[in-house]
């Protein structure tokens, strides 16, 4: 992979760490805490990738100057990743939040919330470029977990199935319809004026 | 302040650093790092603070065990602060990004776009409340630059200004949209489908 792939990689593999992470204590995941923690030496690896390519790619001293923003760049993903693992880490050893854990993820600027989508939900067999959901709620799915695995970062060819285990991010209000949704208590024509037409 | 309200700032705010720090460094503005570095002295004031107030709170062991988790939240803000530091420090060094560095800000999930509203801009005068800028464009006001000083986590009351630096987080499309309305190329009512009436 290039410096400029693993660096993309990086950057957006070390954001998800840090909200499955705030989310594995929220819920009290085991799963998605370990998920961080299998996550975290990927990063590790790709930041060694990094180290090399850069090395090998410097030529001049002006290279080199350039190159030491980017190994800066990796290096800041690394940190979020290893602060996402220390998270995670809280989960595997079993220790319990505090409740002020859960009003601090509740107020904070985004909230986070997790849903099971049943069959009859107008979310399952679509995907999230028919939902746009987005636009619609304002929540952003964050990752999917579908059976054993998870899916990160899906795009808008990712297809929501009954069963799956939305993590989402995004506001209050959002996060109300979008419960509505997932649990088929409303349907998407119940959510009026949606961006769709016109996108 | 208490130990939530301190851990509910220490998050956003390091949320908002690594925002910052890496469109400093996008669009090498050493305003925005010397931002940052402000921010990241009140966050680790905020850490003290936090475990200070850990230490007086904590009467059993089992107190102890649930505030730990606490302060590894406030440890995990601290770090991402950190790597925030870390990236500003390269603007205020004056060391250039590399051109791939661009290419992976704009291809990484969320893109970051600074855009200056001016006077006829359909933008200027109206609150964030009024302008439903997250459902009409997807892209989200992370900070505003208002002459000499910073304007974070803005809410629904905040009203925008003529001259003011918008920092925005979204998407490719929507950053496209909102360049036009800032430099008045185009008008709130070019925009169909809002969510506005209903929200």
């Amino acid at each position: 992979m290039s410096i400029k792939n693993l660096l993309i990689e990086m950057k957006n593999m070390s954001e998800l760490m840090v909200d499955l992470a705030y989310s594995a204590v929220l819920f009290n995941s085991v799963d998605a805490a370990e998920e961080v923690l299998t996550l975290e030496n990927r990063v590790n690896a790709m930041n060694y990738e990094i180290k090399k390519e850069s090395l090998v790619a410097a030529r001049t001293y002006e290279d080199a100057e350039r190159l030491t923003a980017l190994l800066e760049i990796a290096e800041a993903a690394e940190s979020m990743a290893n602060a996402a693992k220390d998270l995670a880490d809280l989960v595997i050893k079993g220790i319990k939040p505090h409740p002020v854990f859960k009003i601090v993820m509740e107020e904070s600027d985004k909230m986070m919330v997790r849903l099971g989508v049943v069959e009859e939900s107008d979310l399952s067999n679509k995907t999230l470029g028919e939902l746009f959901l987005a636009n619609r709620t304002g929540m952003r799915v964050i990752a999917i977990r579908r059976g054993e695995s998870w899916i990160y970062g899906p795009d808008k060819n990712t297809m929501i199935l009954a069963n799956d285990i939305l993590l989402l991010k995004g506001t209050d209000e959002g996060a109300e319809l979008l419960r509505k949704l997932a649990s088929a208590a409303c349907s998407l024509e119940d959510i009026p004026e949606e961006l769709e037409d016109e996108d």
